[in-house]
């Protein structure tokens, strides 16, 4: 059964009342395109970081991790084709002074005031510019990085010399990302600033028939990534690129997408970029970044596969699934990986001393081990409530009984069914509920 | 026994080699003041950033995390006092061109040519500047920030709401910062991108001796926290700042120091900055942060304690002191839980199907509970070199008796011991010796 589909400003709603997500700088009127994350959305994004290492690199023996600076020589942006190429066109309304994309322009009238006076496109540059050192100069200009892929591509042979890997071997990396976007919007769907998770596998060119498997196993790993971390399936499709659409060094690229609220809208690049990306650096560095193999004994440099995915994309995405506005309550059916908080523990009461003290005692003694939170305000309906909005799989609370009895209530955020379970107990059996099980993930990405 | 202290060359040496830290763009002739996080580099600032995040936000019940972004609108430097105050002074050579910072400059003779031929000091601002939107004029500019905490401030009210906290409570946040300095230099002491780790700590104004109370605890709790990863405690020390050197707004102030290859100098600083910051935004945003205060019936803005950290300078101190450099071996005697890998599995031959399929059993069997990596490659003595210079605290080899006997030799970083642990026992035997335990940091934090 699939959830129905919540609106965008539902979501944006709980996400502030509830701490996920804020407009950056808004008591100064804001910043178009620059989200914060509070308290619980923080968690949240740590969770979804966490979970993706976790699947490309811990749980892997083929693939190593780097954090690349953000400021690089713009030579890198020269080499890689950023500078000339990485321009949206924008069209103004000489009437009304809005601006927009081309591309999402159907006709000659403005979408906004409705005036047929809009300029012809114009190019665009999307990387945000500025200066190193003391001098505001040619010599001294930067960019903010539009991508992180790039930074693993110059590091390319420090990091497989020091990694000691040969293809196919893949870099991870998590790090924020700049673009200086026309039309910023979808709430965190497109922002000026966000976060990218990255991975550059690279395999051996020959035969081709082997780059080829490889993009087939990342589109179905990252698939299954999401489905295992409690996507909807039916809320999940791929979109294959051909023809046209393809770029030219592109040998495949596939698209997931996700059913937004505003429409099926890409959440996860993968594509094949061949050796284009290490060739431009090896033409524009001049230095030699290929492999030597040892069976045909010839050079080559390795060809690479892209999974490209957005931090806060992802956690949207995560938002947005997990949302259900039920009769009675909103619940944020979290897979519990990424739930901010594991287990809340209540006291039933806050007048009775003896069964604030055994819940403080026993938060206290779960925190260690698990992500806990204690809430002793308004009654328990109203701590549900709460709990089942930031998307806290499981509550624990103390009462009368559980003085004599050594036992607790714990209550299941989707089903809200209630147990009795002893306190000498409870460690494992919370842990148990809630830790995944990585073996069969283990079994997939091992070779 | 304190270890002999490395040359900055030394260290700087082994995190190219082994994969610790880059230049960044290095294949461009690099980046002044920007740096990459290589395989094994990107772990340990990962787990910095873990031990970190577990003692200050994890493990206590009092603060929350925040995660803000890097563009923010222009009003909140102007109300910081950072666009009218953050400059350095500098000062030009006429002869040389070489450019120094005014407070490191000793006469009127410039350092490097050695002519008297100096500019007077001139102001030098420090934030990067850049452009948001199509337009470059002064109604789109943005800085990146210089500092994570302003985040804090400015979402001081979404923040405390959301998490329901009332002072004494801290807010934390993890992050990339950004500073034009004039001279970057010493590794990644002082670079112009580096990543924060901030803590604001709000605490109520009245009476003022809670404030100071406060401060002296997080003084002594970030010195411990370093001690508790195992910095020699001689290495460290408190600069307490008085009169003049202490800001106007400012309470009291103190650094902890670490005995650097080029001296002392600041690893963290910890300030208590009264209302200081919250007053600032208060009057330019003309927003109320304020609290009301049950007992005294008065609205109040909380005073606030601030430790702060850089990931990297962290980072830097923890290779420093962990560096050792033996007759037959280099070491880095890192803490358990910021070492990249916690332990490195081996066969001890290649060409023993058995062995080899053992081994491969074991670090499989070991990886979904504990980061390892598998090493097959040179003599088990080149094996060990390498890992003891990432400083893996643990080695496992699979040899000829392991078949029969189903155990496997576990060998010692620091102490070089060896011994025979069996095969079931394994798990446990690692987890044992490598976990910390964190019953005393929980009883130091939790109130």
């Amino acid at each position: 059964m699939v959830r129905p589909k919540p609106s965008m400003d539902e979501v944006v709603a709980l996400a502030k009342r509830r701490g996920f997500i804020f407009p950056s700088s808004e008591i100064y009127g804001g910043v178009n395109g620059a989200w914060d994350y509070g308290p619980v959305g923080v968690e949240l994004k740590r969770n979804v970081r966490a979970a993706w290492w976790r699947h490309m690199v811990e749980l892997r023996d083929d693939v190593v991790g780097v954090d690349t600076s953000i400021l690089m020589s713009p030579d890198v942006w020269r080499a890689s084709g950023h500078l000339e190429h990485f321009h949206d066109l924008m069209v103004d309304c000489r009437t009304c002074k809005k601006r927009f994309r081309a591309d999402e322009l159907s006709g000659e009238r403005c979408p906004s005031c409705g005036n047929a006076t809009l300029t012809q496109p114009r190019a665009f540059h999307m990387m945000f510019k500025t200066y190193i050192g003391a001098m505001e100069d040619a010599s001294s200009v930067a960019y903010l990085r539009p991508e992180t892929a790039q930074g693993i591509f110059v590091d390319f042979k420090s990091i497989y010399q020091t990694g000691r890997k040969k293809p196919p071997f893949g870099v991870a990396q998590i790090g924020k990302a700049f673009r200086n976007e026309i039309t910023p919007g979808n709430f965190i769907f497109r922002s000026r600033e966000f976060e990218q998770m990255e991975l550059e596998f690279f395999v051996p060119v020959q035969p081709e028939s082997e780059g080829m498997r490889w993009f087939d196993y990342w589109v179905e790993q990252r698939h299954n990534w999401f489905l295992g971390l409690g996507i909807q399936p039916s809320r999940l499709r791929r979109h294959v690129y051909s023809g046209a659409d393809l770029a030219h060094y592109s040998r495949a690229t596939t698209d997931l997408e996700y059913d937004f609220p505003f429409g099926w809208g890409e959440l996860e690049g993968i594509a094949h970029r061949a050796s284009f990306d290490l060739q431009r650096h090896v033409d524009a560095s001049g230095k030699d970044l290929s492999f030597f193999d040892e069976e045909s004994k010839e050079k080559f440099l390795p060809a690479v596969i892209e999974p490209s995915l957005g931090v806060d994309r992802a956690c949207l995405v995560f938002l947005l699934d997990a949302y259900e506005k039920e009769a009675d309550r909103t619940v944020l059916h979290l897979h519990p990986r990424l739930a901010p908080y594991k287990t809340a523990v209540f006291p039933l009461v806050r007048n009775k001393p003896d069964i604030v003290e055994m819940a403080v005692r026993i938060e206290r003694s779960l925190r260690p081990s698990l992500r806990t939170v204690f809430d002793d305000s308004g009654n328990v309906g109203k701590r549900y409530y709460r709990q089942d909005e930031i998307g806290t799989p499981l509550c624990v609370t103390v009462d009368y009984e559980s003085l004599d009895r050594q036992d607790v209530t714990v209550r299941e955020r989707d089903s809200k069914e209630q147990k009795r379970i002893s306190v000498d107990r409870l460690a494992s059996y919370l842990k148990h509920a809630i830790e995944p099980d990585d073996t069969a993930v283990l079994d997939s990405v091992a070779r």
